[in-house]
């Protein structure tokens, strides 16, 4: 399967190695000089767009414009995916700017190169339909599933409410912990060292994929609302407590 | 070494089964009928209180109220040692309800029946010296170090201090997210899944401990304010995000 990965940052040069690994024939583009993972052949972006399978690793905030100018360079026969962490919005870009005969599927694999360090086997990735499911769609989740991955298929919706309450909600605790200037004590509880743990592991990703998680999510407002809601809560019991000394 | 355990709720049967594995004589005190760990003897209250080391293993609000009660029956030649998860409170109640010649430790053993499951090698126990330091101190110490545990002398203001930051706010998150109704979900990435065990084990604990971790430490309240800064900070630039698009 010969695979084309637009954009090698952290995630891309990551998924375009575990292509590689799983025996795809891989080449990729990237528009500033990254590190290119073994057997990985760099191409021009002409070339990358001519692919029988396009990945499109590029941030959610870039999707929209990189889609406008380059979805008229896409083969007349390639499949295009994306990668985003969300996927209302990115669906809605592949609609409007890949011409309408262009096959096309929506995809987030769940994980990074920090949680998928030692090895994919079992961990999630969401394929959502975009068109009519058909022998390319199955080729694509085969290969998942050769990875290793659990598959698990639904709608862009349904992906961005039970993202933004987990991924959405871990990234959030992660960040706001950091703010904080949470740093290891000898002390430490397990709980907490875990609680660190996640703080590195989400703050290790860059910054704007925090931002686009939150802003290109519909339902990211909601759950960090329903955060503040709970600590208040939870505050506001502590204050009765308190008054009980 | 023969060891009297006051209370055995969640944590008191815990470390009574866990002082008994590391060779000691163990005798224990329990209001209520609580399950008895095996080679524990469950004795009256007037006894437990004339074993050679007596660690008391209540809830830190129900503390100063049980000292007050049963300094007076103490043994003369008793060690008395807390086990509250925080400092400063508990050790001030020692030194006022306890007789000046009590030999009087204040420790914090970080760690309980879920995060000490698989055995206590490399957990962190705090020890304040509240007497001054002699034999009967390093006695403690040296039963502590044998059962493997990472033994951190330190003021009580300094381990509350720490605590607030690590502990504290590792159960704070943990019921704030359980607040909010998180719930597994088969798109989980591998931190929200890390975030859920924290859920769950600070849940676990009882909630009384909770608002005790809260309440009775003087730097909680701090931090909480510094977390609720934290959050601010976050959607303030979250907000200047969004309106960018």
């Amino acid at each position: 399967m010969k695979i084309g990965v637009y954009g090698l940052g952290r995630f891309g040069s990551f998924w375009a190695e575990s292509l590689s690994k799983a025996g795809c024939e891989v080449i990729a583009y990237s528009r500033s000089a990254h590190e290119v993972p073994e057997n990985v052949a760099l191409v021009s972006e002409e070339e990358v767009l001519k692919a029988p399978y396009i990945f499109f690793a590029v941030t959610i905030s870039a999707f929209e414009d990189v889609l406008k100018r380059v979805g008229p360079m896409v083969g007349k026969d390639s499949v295009v995916l994306d990668t985003c962490s969300v996927k209302t919005y990115p669906s809605k870009w592949m609609r409007t700017y890949l011409s309408e005969d262009t096959y096309k599927i929506a995809t987030h694999p769940m994980f990074g190169p920090d949680s998928g360090r030692n090895g994919l086997k079992g961990l999630p990735i969401v394929m959502c339909p975009i068109s009519k499911v058909d022998e390319r769609y199955q080729m694509v989740k085969e290969l998942f599933l050769s990875m290793g991955l659990d598959v698990l298929e639904m709608s862009e919706r349904e992906h961005d409410e039970e993202a933004a309450y987990s991924q959405g909600v871990t990234h959030f605790v992660g960040r706001t912990l950091n703010q904080m200037g949470m740093t290891s004590t000898p002390i430490a509880t397990q709980g907490y060292r875990n609680l660190m743990a996640i703080v590195e592991q989400t703050c290790n990703d860059p910054l704007q994929l925090f931002y686009d998680l939150q802003r290109y999510n519909p339902y990211a407002k909601e759950m960090r609302l329903t955060l503040q809601v709970a600590i208040e809560k939870i505050l506001n019991r502590l204050a009765k407590e308190e008054d009980k000394l």
